[in-house]
């Protein structure tokens, strides 16, 4: 046996300049930021049809991506975006230490079929339509940490994945009632960076991991008042572990809480005498014309929230229209085999703090 | 609308004295160690009758855990786990100040629905069968960072929620072939802690966090040769990057590569001149016993390398017959859907540093 040749840098990095901080209840503020160095999003037709449509990196005219199954298309626009990621940033996937990603679908198939050729470590995570958040938390957290100095945090929703994955396959063409969400056929993906490059688009400097919340509502028709409680809970213990307001922000934005959940979300929070309206924002509103593109509820999915960050937040951080936001994608715990023995579908939602760079 | 109270310390923790350093090409050690405080390992019947039977803190004699579905069971069984570590530790719920969990099945329902009681803050993880060592790893690097105190570390598996999500529900009876692997009936949970209390079973001092290795196998019933490769993988990168040689290691110990996959382990690495057959072991060979137990290739299973660690590993190392291991829980991902789309089965493996306390 050869004792293998050691080729490394024993130390890469020092990071002991960090003072990270526990804050409150479940809150952290890191001690130097963390840059989101540049992200990607790719999104599908019918999303290039809405209000957002000009904002994004690509419209993809196929839905399938050039795949034969709707799972594989998943797979191939959560690999591409990823690869957009890094060629807009002219950085080689070799300096990527680590990614960070998940999707909606059982087993998180898409991530681990879209990535397996990155040749990457990868950190695979669940959590529903919250997953961009859960993404990018704890990339920020390994990089604070000083365990690496750029990640890649990626995720991805397609509408025909997901109606077969939780409801029902395409070909029933069943009714949808007006409170269902759609779900974005869509991805985003963030490189985020231990260091200023000087054309970052945003700095992470601060998180809040949310809890499940069940209220046991049992409507998979319904997600976004499904979800607006959890919502509404990380959203109170931010602003309570920070001892902040919401007018601290210029913006409060959840993933995909649609028309029914933002009411509930401002309802929930207006019971605690906080009162959200003026600065609440909700992707899976921005992403469709409701009037026009019978989308109900609004857009869904991992894919919501990630897309309009990339596309639509990050770039109102950047233009300094916005100084600073909290992000909150949301996300329902259902599955099928879980919704049809009758169970609840709980909720979870993780708030990042965003600030344009200084 | 009123200002909230603000309760918290503003900073609960300094940890400006870590250095936590990345070390090659895909590894951390940690400038501190992060203390297993604790832990709990509770299993079935089956598991209760095999070699490690009188370990384990807790043998059911009912393998429903009093729920009227196999999802449910498992969820519960995960819930009692969490809640015995927490009593074995005589700490509260509220000295957790996240928990790190997932599990097999669609979406992880068993952690989603298990979990939602303790109101904690959750990461939602996907690793399938590696998914101890990604809760593990993820913890630990929250700890490190200074993010948090003390965390939960939680996974299980189900004989038969498992079978159902992923091949046959039992009542077909199904034959299965000898490579097939038997998922184990159990959970563990692993409270971590930034600081020594004088009573920790074991440090963790590095991670190598792992890849998606894909030697295109197509075999749901022979899991153990689909997940080799990103065993081999990252055995031989954390051993690259740390250089060190298989005899740094009392052992090296694999999740659930079974009979079969051990072979191809040993066998991958000695392809590359590195000689690991002298410290491998396997959690899924030991936890059953072949000739008895009909159980054919080994143990499998979120919770296989969970209960192991717990019940058998830390207590090598409490009791200094081990000085110090590299524990590497593997992970096939599949689907049934991506199975019966003709998909292969994709491995991948993490690997955690653990020590003997000095």
């Amino acid at each position: 046996m050869l004792l293998i040749d050691f080729q490394g840098e024993d130390s890469v990095s020092q990071k002991n300049e960090r003072t990270n901080k526990m804050i409150g209840k479940q809150s952290i503020e890191f001690g130097k930021p963390v840059w989101i160095q540049g992200s990607a999003s790719i999104v599908g037709k019918k999303e290039g049809q809405g209000p957002l449509g000009g904002l994004f990196d690509k419209v993809s005219t196929d839905d399938m991506f050039g795949a034969s199954t709707w799972e594989e298309a998943e797979s191939a626009l959560q690999k591409e975006t990823v690869q957009l990621c890094l060629e807009k940033n002219n950085i080689s996937i070799d300096d990527i230490r680590y990614m960070f990603a998940g999707d909606l679908l059982g087993q998180s198939i898409a991530s681990s079929f879209g990535l397996s050729e990155y040749n990457t470590p990868l950190f695979g995570l669940y959590g529903a339509c919250s997953t961009s958040a859960l993404s990018i938390t704890l990339g920020s957290i390994t990089i604070a940490a000083g365990a690496a100095d750029k990640v890649m945090c990626v995720t991805s929703s397609h509408f025909a994945s997901a109606e077969k994955e939780f409801r029902y396959p395409l070909e029933y063409g069943s009714q949808r009632p007006l409170s269902a969400s759609w779900t974005v056929i869509g991805s985003g993906a963030f490189l985020l960076s231990d260091s200023k490059n000087g054309n970052d688009r945003a700095m992470i400097t601060a998180v809040t991991p949310g809890r499940i919340v069940d209220f046991g509502l049992k409507d998979s028709m319904n997600m976004g008042a499904c979800m607006a409680p959890a919502a509404a809970d990380v959203i109170y213990n931010h602003l309570k572990d920070f001892n902040r307001r919401p007018d601290y922000y210029d913006k409060i934005i959840t993933g995909d809480l649609g028309y029914v959940g933002q009411q509930a979300v401002i309802d929930l929070l207006g019971q605690k005498e906080i009162d959200i309206s003026a600065q609440h924002m909700d992707c899976g509103i921005e992403i469709f014309d409701q009037a026009t593109q019978d989308t109900h509820a609004g857009g869904s999915g991992c894919g919501c929230a990630a897309s309009v960050l990339s596309a639509y937040l990050l770039k109102q951080l950047e233009d300094k229209k916005w100084k600073r936001i909290l992000f909150v994608p949301t996300g329902a715990l259902l599955s099928k085999v879980s919704f049809n023995e009758g169970n609840s579908v709980p909720g979870i939602a993780h708030a990042v703090v965003l600030e344009a760079v200084r």
